[in-house]
């Protein structure tokens, strides 16, 4: 089975454990198989191999979630990179393209088209096996899945199949209704539209050329800032009169906010933390090193992170957006393909992080113009590349870097070090990138 | 007018801003009069001398506490430093004897004892000067103030006076009832014991010589560890005739948990905070430096600190003892009497804090057997003093030092630096303190 999964942008909504540079779906808050967490992204590529080992996996995502996709998948994982927003339509058409033209897939296969994180059994990604094999049969053009409702939904919208087999033609599309509008459409059998079809790569490839004028993928990708948006919905899906559903009666959930997310936790608390027998209902989700204690609080939801700290209602936790956009401040915590990053002080003259490199890897070969750096290695082995002059370096080693140096660090075994910033005009924007000879 | 405030040990009940040696009476959470935020003792101080500019003011406490209050109140006031915890006959009377001896104030002059954190008007401190006036005439060998009760509390002692006047005998005392008994006693005119009381200096030295063999306050000082424990109570209230109790009517609130300390504070967020128009009853107490959000919470109290997050019902709060006497922890922040530190980064090799120091201070001259250091000064300006070679630093200098290695810094201006503990076997511990010459 070949699969794109659809990686979103950043998700406010689950503030501070998500921010503007890392997405929902990276937070590991899962027990997995083997015991130790696992983010919505681990979990659903785990469950895509186990179903089906062979499958070609292709994430379809912005830049800046390479390096935490690479950090948690690997580099087996495909990754259709979007060089900025553009919709779901040149999004799709982009990571089809990529399929055929960048991993050689014949566009006679089909391919099926996902959300990253949805929270389900093995069962979904079989339905989504038994999606690609009805693609693969050409009976209709696009084939959809169609989630058997458990409860009217104002989230979702609907489809009306035109008959009750287990794939029906499609009669009809809905908007997200009301809840009475959504009771009468499930009285009509109407199923819920997850976000998830399956077509023949050729399929898709041709409404793109039809729309847009490229030639293969790398010219698709090199003019995709100049793209209009337009989602996949309104572009294909709406005008397509060959069009399937298929049904899923299995398990579906969508967590999208605090709420939701709590329910899929198997445990009250990740981290550090405890809560009174006087607590009912209360999860915890704690990143930082320190202890959180909860009394008598029920239905409460408490996240702390490095860029803060969520005490919320659970019902209320899903008006959190508005509160979170006026939050202005540094980012406190990165991951990066070479390991992560972590601001440990802030001063108007200085800043200290803490980094982490994994064994193997390297940060960027850089300079900065208006900051002095200093490291202090504290704990594994490696090299320094300190203006072209390479120097090992283990545990207890310090290293000064003046503004204007080009410096970078060599992890052999997983190497931290403390960097002290120092100056007056400290800015993430000032890096310049050299390639290491 | 003399006073000695009783300055208690670690207030784990306002966890995690107080821990075991950041006692709650340190904790600047109150808005001063010139908008700034003071601590209990910083309050009650300032009270103090506004009622009577000429007090001497004398603080009994143990060692722990010296730092902090030098910081808090300067070097002005006195201390009472108990080498050891022996109940409160001890402690008055090694804070007695210090007035007289250390001080030299005459043993025929009154002095009042009071706890060092009641949240009081200004009033109380014209009541206490009433007190030792009072105690100045001579009628009785103790006068102790009676708080008139507002409700049957179960939390304090009462005092039943033998008749209605201002100032009376005291016919009975009461241990803690329970709230009907309370009832009954406040129905006979009882009052309540809040701990204050003012006695000629003469009187408690004479108590003293009966129950201790000692001379003079070194004397005391040098066998204070042999001392039993007991109670000024039983040692010497109990067992006195000649005693009166003098009235108070006015505010009076005993800030013991976190359920009365949010009461008694102006605003509702301290620090960085906020909180969405569905909280009632909210308060965030926010030592850290990143932003707590409160969503749709009622009656709860948010604090946190370096040391860990509370977030407990209001009422609940006041059973936190159990809870944090569980949480094992290094101390993550502390004031010393030359500034503060605060621990950033800990690993299972290294430990990195940030060391504030005052200008004109320095940290003791010392040296680790066990590990080494790296400074790297953010800020500020002043001198390194290793093995005995004093070097000027500012800020971006680096000054590495291996384990046995003696060294200190001395600040001209605020000085701050970061400082990274390498070793295997880091420990507070691991300091040998020498002189400076």
């Amino acid at each position: 089975m070949n699969i794109v999964l659809l990686s979103g942008g950043s998700g406010k909504r689950l503030w501070p454990l998500s921010n503007d540079i890392r997405s929902k779906q990276f937070i590991k808050i899962f027990k997995g198989e083997d015991g130790s967490y696992e983010s919505m992204v681990q979990r659903v590529y785990r469950q895509i191999k186990k179903v089906d080992k062979d499958a070609t996996v292709t994430i379809a995502t912005s830049k800046t979630q390479v390096s935490s996709i690479h950090n948690q998948l690997g580099t087996d994982v495909g990754i259709s990179i979007e060089p900025c927003r553009r919709d779901t339509f040149p999004a799709i058409a982009l990571a089809t393209a990529y399929l055929v033209d960048v991993l050689g897939i014949s566009p006679e296969e089909s391919v099926v088209v996902c959300p990253v994180d949805p929270y389900v059994e093995d069962e979904y990604f079989t339905a989504l096996k038994a999606l690609s094999d009805q693609a693969d049969k050409g009976e209709a053009n696009l084939v959809l899945m169609g989630i058997e409702p458990t409860y009217p939904s104002e989230k979702y919208g609907y489809i009306i199949p035109a008959t009750k087999d287990n794939v029906s033609a499609v009669s009809n599309f809905k908007e997200k209704p009301s809840i009475e509008v959504a009771k009468d459409y499930i009285s009509q059998g109407a199923l819920w539209n997850g976000g998830v079809f399956a077509y023949k790569l050729k399929y898709v490839l041709e409404k793109a050329h039809e729309l847009i004028d490229f030639k293969d993928y790398q010219d698709l990708f090199d003019k995709y800032e100049t793209l209009t948006k337009i989602s996949f919905d309104y572009a294909v899906v709406e005008k397509e009169d060959k069009i399937q559903v298929m049904r899923f009666a299995g398990e579906w959930k969508d967590l999208g906010t605090w709420n939701t997310l709590t329910e899929a936790m198997e445990e009250n608390i990740v981290g550090k933390g405890q809560m009174n027998e006087t607590c009912k209902g209360v999860h915890i989700v704690n990143e930082m090193d320190v202890p959180v204690l909860a009394m008598g609080l029920t239905d409460v939801v408490i996240s702390a992170s490095p860029e803060g700290i969520l005490v919320s209602d659970k019902e209320q936790s899903s008006y959190i957006k508005p509160y979170v956009d006026g939050i202005v401040q540094r980012i406190m915590f990165a991951e990066k393909s070479w390991g992560n990053f972590k601001v440990i002080d802030v001063e108007p003259e200085s800043v200290t992080i803490k980094v982490t490199l994994n064994a193997g890897h390297s940060m960027n070969y850089h300079l900065h113009n208006h900051r002095d750096e200093v490291w202090v290695v504290i704990s594994g082995t490696g090299k320094t590349v300190i203006d072209s002059v390479e120097t090992p370096v283990k545990s207890g080693d310090v290293i000064t870097m003046k503004a204007g140096c080009k410096h970078t660090v060599v992890a052999d075994t997983e190497l931290k070090l403390i960097e002290v910033q120092l100056g007056s005009d400290i800015s993430v924007d000032d890096k310049v990138k050299y390639e290491l000879k």
